[in-house]
């Protein structure tokens, strides 16, 4: 099996190809799957940050404009001034994730009138390579010996499905659950918040004085983003499962932590992003 | 057609009943339908408020010790001297939306030590019902003579997925469209969060001068949360549609602020919510 060492994705597109590991009870393939960009946005009035979104690239523009519309900020267009892309002190074109604004009128007036208060996020940097570097110089690679059967993995999905009460398997919750070297289920977890079902099953292993989590696998019920795979990196957990797809930042923080991530996990197969190093009894490739 | 006019929810529990209307090709029934329950969380750092999260109640001590280790705020269970909930000053057991945390060692160490900043928000207060409060205080209800029909509600479906590229078909990303009075779709945006993809909708309304939008209906791709009712009342967008669930805090915002909340939208019916006046050619009931 072979998965691209990184993926580079340009700027400003909402999605990317990467090459992924499709394990079925057929037989495995290896193709380009599509990749949902996931990168941070940076939001600036008159140049002091006021948030931090994690967005897919396009419609920056509106992006901006409905979020200020929606949190009071302005109630008008003709309450902006300017929206333009911050291009850095060089006139960098590629720093492409930080808008300016500016209003018409006094901005500090046009900041108390915000319902909630923003602030910057420190980690977040200019684009989406930044961040990861950053958290990657904060959390070294994952380090672990897990090694999981492709029959184990295909079970996970049922195991959290059982576990989960007949309310939850309506779609209403989020679920993440916990799982040991020998696919046993540790804890499962359902929020109306995805990160806060990941937050309560990693908090229910810190009581139990039971981190790192360097043998387990955590699998998630929905999608994979950027704040999960930084969730799991922070407890050590090497092996990440999803029964939908990942994001690009979720498998460039995937592959730069040497973690392994495993999205679409249904119907007895799944894909495979990174760290296939850890997945054992590969049937052969067709 | 008998909604309840209002949602009582008992602190602490992770669902609660709601009376729908579950419109159908075959007719129309009535049933109590199960609603996650969507109510903020405060989580105060030695008295001072470091976040406030929307989560489903229940294994909050394991939401807030998982949130403070993701965060890097502790490392081990340890750290931390209490978790306790708040009682307010009168000791009140009712307020159980705050948790109060004391670490060991100083507090301001700890704080330092987060990878990102966290601030108050202002519009969340001590549980669900000061929030709901507070938003009504400063949006009014919405005010529109918008009829819709069955029919053409069944149709907005297919209208967004038509309209939606083969990528986006995939999962990979969350949508949100705005049709106008006669069904016309007006915009449709996509993101990984779905609350940008909300607000590139209303952002490119408002930089086309065309708020308020108490003449159309919103429809997102997955769940309604509280967050994209207050991003639609501030537009005044008086119907919301939805192909899955809405969060019982959804649910309460539609029903204070006279907002028509439609769920499951798909094979040609849905669940109605709140605000069926604004529904015509409704069948029978059956």
């Amino acid at each position: 099996m072979s998965l691209d060492p990184d993926l580079e994705v340009p700027r400003g597109v909402p999605s990317v190809r990467h090459r992924v590991v499709k394990v079925r009870e057929a037989g495995v393939s290896e193709c380009q799957d599509h990749l949902a960009v996931e990168e941070p946005l940076e939001i600036r009035l008159a140049g002091i940050n006021l948030t931090v979104t994690m967005r897919t690239p396009g419609e920056d523009e509106e992006l901006v404009a409905g979020f200020l519309f929606s949190e009071g900020v302005i109630s008008r267009a003709d309450d902006l001034d300017v929206i333009a892309r911050y291009r850095g002190p060089d006139g960098d074109p590629d720093d492409g994730n930080v808008m300016n604004v500016l209003l018409k009128g006094d901005a500090r007036v046009a900041k108390d009138r915000l319902r909630r208060n923003f602030v910057a996020s420190s980690s977040c940097g200019l684009c989406g390579k930044a961040t990861i570097e950053a958290i990657r110089a904060a959390l070294p690679p994952v380090r672990s010996d897990l090694a999981i059967s492709v029959e184990r993995l295909n079970r996970l999905a049922a195991a959290m499905h059982d576990a989960q009460s007949t309310f939850e398997k309506t779609g209403g919750l989020h679920a993440a659950g916990l799982f040991d070297a020998e696919g046993r289920l540790i804890v499962l977890r359902e929020d109306i918040g995805r990160h806060n079902a990941v937050d309560k099953v990693i908090g229910h292993r810190v009581l139990a004085r039971a981190v790192p989590l360097d043998r387990h696998v955590l699998m998630v019920s929905g999608r994979v983003s950027f704040e999960i795979m930084q969730k799991a990196l922070t407890a050590r957990i090497p092996v990440i499962a999803a029964v939908s797809a990942p994001s690009s930042m979720a498998v460039q923080m995937a592959l730069a932590a040497d973690m392994t991530l495993i999205g679409f996990v249904r119907n007895g197969g799944f894909n495979l992003y990174s760290g296939a190093h850890r997945v054992t009894g590969v049937p052969e490739l067709v």
